[in-house]
């Protein structure tokens, strides 16, 4: 099974594809999608928006898995970060992928075994387990792998497993 | 000068399609694109971004005008509307629309001479100012409507007057 994992924004974007065959996962291709500081945010949304259109045309991904947006205190930034999700949820919805969307506890959970988890842990996490040479830059990527990961570990895709006899 | 003024929401989307000639307005389509609450996000979000895509191609607007998010108290709800307003900005401009956007203030003071007006008397000025029978309804289609104005009386429609002579 192939999943897309996002990290959603609007400077940066991160993306992980992974392939996970039930017990092990391997990387496919992960980066980031950037937007310049300068630019109007209908350009960056438009850029996220076709970016990520290309990802799930080059990788036919069997699922999208995608972070929910943590409540942030300054409410421009929440919204702003918001505008970027709506588009980032848009291409897999036009695309007819499937889409998962996980808190940022459920992610720490399912990679490192607890909520409580620092960033740290969680990159190594990934890193380890993905058996790369480093840990992948910038956070946004790492972030996104592990929320690929995660949707691999649920247990709606254990369901999927199951359903799909993969 | 064909203008599309855009009320951005996840539950309602106003929409308001006029014709300006630099003198009046004449109203050629208005109403709400609506999503079901019980629909998924996702699928409410393409919803907007598809029927937006549908007001574009039949109207062909020159202008793509939008109202700015007010920043709500309410975290959790600005952060949804802000997805829903996410992929309205996104239709006109992987369509090409130059898009151009306005605060409550701004429509208030185009439409009824000052930024305080009440709704009722927002209301009343579009229903005059387009000749219409009755007050759009619901209120999110007179937003519309005066959003779609507001850009017709805007300094920037007006250096597009002088620039394109019409």
């Amino acid at each position: 099974m192939i999943i897309l994992g996002i990290d959603p924004g609007i400077a940066i974007v991160g993306y992980g594809v992974i392939f996970y065959d039930g017990l092990g996962f391997q990387p496919v291709e992960y980066g980031a999608i950037t937007t310049p500081a300068g630019d109007k945010l209908t350009d960056r949304l438009r850029d996220i928006y076709e970016s990520i259109g290309v990802l799930i045309e080059k990788h036919k991904p069997d699922a999208f898995s995608i972070e929910e947006l943590f409540f942030n205190t300054n409410v421009k930034t929440a919204i702003t970060v918001a505008h970027g999700r709506g588009v980032c949820l848009l291409a897999p919805s036009i695309l007819n992928v499937p889409i998962f969307e996980y808190t940022p506890l459920q992610v720490k959970q399912a990679i490192c075994g607890y909520g409580r988890a620092d960033k740290a842990q969680v990159q190594r996490m990934v890193t380890s387990m993905l058996k790369l040479n480093a840990i992948p830059k910038p956070d946004d990527v790492a972030d996104a792998l592990a929320i690929a990961m995660c949707h691999g570990y649920s247990a709606k895709y254990h369901n999927l497993i199951k359903e799909e006899g993969i």
